[in-house]
């Protein structure tokens, strides 16, 4: 299979690409610069018309939104080890990344592009505020989950929901939350970011943490 | 298995319960009276703590967002027919499954809830024009889906996908939108309501499509 990831540096296509890094099979990546509204171009709306990142084409065809990329990535290769094998373990795994890429993502974008959400100035600085809080909220809600779990997300095993669980740490770093009290969240943090492939794409991304 | 599906009339819970009839295997209901606030009361929090419907409990054990669920009763049924055989269809469809509920309901939301995205209510105005209009723009986009389509949403398989979008057409229809213009989504509207498994369920939560 030929696999071709397009992202934007530190962007959600980051929990994409180091399930990639982690899964040990040839990729090529493709950077956006979502500032130049590379996402925007007809050639990249012609693989996602929403012109969002991230868009992983497998053998020529785009699959797009990041739940359907990470299951389809896990799932589709449970040789690697990425997926639970029990049915009820993959609709927990699922309903988390269900909840992470329709709940805790959204409350990110309306602090972090609040033009989507309303059109004058005064209404986009209230959604901001009120985005951002929410935000913090669903953090601690993640911060609860992960006290409950010994290692990662899903117990004993690294899913791709445990990357996918760090590009919203390091946003909550990145937005000055105080991300330190949330103990078992910043305790996951740093044992993705041990992992070498987390290391090689950060590197690769040119991101770091803070 | 058990299955109880915790839903409120209308509510997105209605893609579920389409779901549940059309596989012919017993479950029970519960009712939830969304304006009562019954999704706020301890003994639901325990099963959902997101406060939201759906929820449902598969031998004791409460799943929620519906990408999980939808996906769940389709992939873990597939003699039942409502979900693809092949990996890349169940990604793609997946990937509809995330948008519909991660874009689509949102956009919906800021129209019909915009409390929880600002606080004053001058803002709570301004995302709920904007809530409205791009709930508008993305319903024209399922119509472009369905297009494409000849039949159902995945082709010639009728998967959990398309009572899915019955619920968001329904909705469009209530909120006054000018749904008959877009004449595929109100063709497939019309193929679901003609399933004698959705027509049960409409009279069930007593519903109508306007």
């Amino acid at each position: 299979m030929d696999f071709k990831l397009y992202y934007a540096p530190g962007a959600c296509s980051f929990a994409p690409h180091m399930v990639l890094e982690e899964l040990g099979m040839p990729y090529t990546t493709q950077k956006l610069d979502l500032a130049a509204g590379d996402q925007r171009k007809p050639e990249y709306l012609k693989l996602n018309p929403h012109g969002r990142v991230p868009t992983l084409v497998v053998d020529g065809k785009p699959l797009t939104e990041n739940v359907a990329i990470l299951t389809f990535l896990g799932g589709a290769f449970p040789d690697k080890g990425l997926w639970p094998k029990e049915t009820w373990s993959q609709a927990m795994l699922l309903s988390a990344l269900a909840w992470i890429g329709g709940t805790m993502h959204p409350a990110f974008a309306h602090f972090f592009r609040p033009i989507r959400y309303a059109d004058d100035a005064a209404a986009q600085e209230a959604v901001k505020a009120k985005g951002f809080a929410s935000f913090h909220d669903y953090l601690k809600q993640v911060d609860g989950w992960l006290a409950k779990s010994p290692k990662w997300m899903m117990g004993e095993q690294y899913t791709v929901g445990d990357p996918y669980l760090l590009v919203f740490y390091r946003w909550g770093v990145k937005s000055k939350l105080p991300m330190k009290e949330l103990v078992h969240y910043t305790r996951h943090a740093e044992r993705v970011m041990a992992r070498p492939a987390v290391q090689r794409v950060m590197a690769d991304e040119g991101i770091t943490l803070g």
